[in-house]
């Protein structure tokens, strides 16, 4: 393997200076496992094109990097808004760039299928941890739908793996589908919660709280240490009502200050200890194999489901159909086998 | 609407005695319309049938009914084995034909659709429910697929309804996906639970107390109720860390004994209630026709995804891809990509 690595080193950096644009297959996968962030980022925005000889491009890196990945620990981090969770990720990053490992922290956004761009993950929210030479901190992933937003932030984990980070951190708000799918690509799942803010108010989404390997109670500090304890206690207590995690390991809950940096380490203790209790029995490791056959799995939905609903000739008809279908006037299974013949029919 | 209903009865009852297997568009239409519980059971078997000429003849009895349909109660209960579900039906039911209305008790079983059969919806389990002429038990629905099981229930749910049905059951036992599928085809979830067994033991799956409008511990009696009672303390404190529900109700959790017949009538009051409060605030219509239109919209995903998957020469690759993919051999997209490239290619 690191034969093959020096041969892309090589190859990399004897064509890197003529490239502008795009760059070989060879230099992509030569800056990567050199750990060059420029073209690291580069090759992510190389995967994220919707452009046919991009995405063509973009799957011979992917190919050729795919024996460097998987070696790290994949973190999932959710929270709403206020939750306090740029600074939270931050004083963890720096903890665990203090130990000497390489971090690297992306984005799920819900949004930015509508925007194009990303709220969540700017860099000047965390600007010491993005100037920690052992750090890269990625804006969101930008995608056609937030199944497209899943697929990217998928490889562009393959390819800060390939680039050396040892652990990788996804974040995400609180809100919408995007916890399962952070969730569906994460090792461990961490739960950001505030204490006494009321979880209506917090606005978690059914079913959240039960996919988490942690709760934190996080600005447990100054006045709210006191709530906080009380949260950690409630939260126990809830968490108690439901079935054990198929990972074997108990969902914890604990409290942290990121502004006074509590809490911090002993978390990361806990998440090294998921993770060599799930290495030894077993679930980690079939967890990565399910997620693998999830994702392929996914994808074919999705592609199906895009040349369906992507069909411009149906467009419409959908529309119409939708209307009458919701109002009760036609079948919704006579509706639907209606619009799928009009599909096979004409797609191909 | 009454006079089509009479038109269908008098050519059900010049037509139905000179039939056998199959019955006419007609005779199925009036038979349903009239209530009689013969003609509604084979019309239930007939959209059961996966050929294609019951299924263009149950297009067409579905559509002749379409009109009469959506005036009942729907009502989802789910519960794992050993909670006394059926007891409870049997209470249950009784409580409402015993205020003259009529009521149909369906299932969707998520075994069904290895056995072919069910093991949940034996006639024998509610005897006495069974002689009442106002119920009407239908065993559980069969299918290739849990998809299918539930698209046959959603049919059914319409022809009892056009035979007159005011209130219907649909239950189901906690484990699998199959909780999601009867909520999203019922007005009302309801959940039960037992005192002091344990959540773990009751195998109540991740998300489904969350989906429930109302929780009810079940065998309140004798020993066991300061046990129920102290469950629904737990239970309320549980549910006061979840977003309120969209109904704008909030999740009501209350005792009952089956057995003692105690807490049935509070229970139907409530649901009376709840059926009230979101046909004013409008949740009610607004919950059908997003069910109706989920259900277009699944009918139609399903038949993408069976078109792929039960495609005979893909079948073998895709086991094939499976195993590389899930242990990270091949990228997930690009195999996915294989497939799909392929299936195009040769399905049509």
């Amino acid at each position: 393997m690191l034969l093959i690595g020096e041969f892309y080193k090589l190859a990399f950096f004897t064509k890197i200076h003529s490239m502008r644009q795009r760059l070989t297959v060879e230099a992509y996968t030569a800056g990567i496992l050199s750990g060059d962030r420029i073209i690291l980022s580069r090759a992510i925005t190389l995967t994220e094109s919707r452009l046919k000889n991009d995405r063509a491009l973009a799957k011979k890196v992917l190919e050729n990097i795919l024996p460097f990945t998987g070696k790290s620990l994949r973190i999932g981090i959710s929270g709403v808004p206020g939750v306090g969770k740029s600074t939270f990720i931050e004083a963890f990053g720096r903890h665990v760039t203090g130990l000497g490992m390489k971090i690297a922290v992306l984005s799920i956004d819900p949004s930015s299928k509508k925007s194009g761009g990303s709220i969540l993950a700017d860099k000047t929210r965390m600007e010491n941890l993005a100037h920690d030479p052992l750090a890269y901190i990625r804006p969101s992933a930008a995608g056609p739908s937030l199944g497209g937003v899943a697929k990217n932030t998928r490889e562009t984990i393959l390819l800060c793996e390939a680039a050396g980070y040892e652990v990788i951190i996804i974040e995400t708000v609180g809100v919408g589908q995007s916890e399962t799918l952070v969730r569906g690509m994460s090792d461990f799942f961490l739960l950001l919660m505030l204490a006494g803010a009321g979880d209506e108010l917090q606005g978690i989404k059914k079913g959240i709280m039960e996919m988490a390997d942690a709760v934190a109670i996080n600005k447990a500090d100054g006045m709210n240490q006191v709530l906080a304890e009380q949260a950690v206690g409630e939260y126990r207590n809830a968490l108690h009502l439901f079935p054990k995690p198929e990972s074997g390991v108990d969902t914890q809950v604990l409290t942290c200050s990121a502004l006074e940096g509590t809490g911090i380490a002993a978390l990361w203790e806990l998440i090294r200890k998921y993770q060599e209790t799930t290495l030894q029995n077993g679930y980690f490791d079939q967890n990565r194999r399910n997620q693998n056959l999830e994702w392929m799995h996914d994808h074919i939905r999705q592609t199906l489901e895009e040349q369906f609903y992507e069909n411009s000739i149906l467009k419409k008809a959908v529309k119409t159909t939708e209307k009458s279908v919701s109002e009760g006037r036609e079948l919704p299974v006579a509706a639907a086998e209606r619009l799928l013949e009009f599909f096979f029919k004409n797609r191909i």
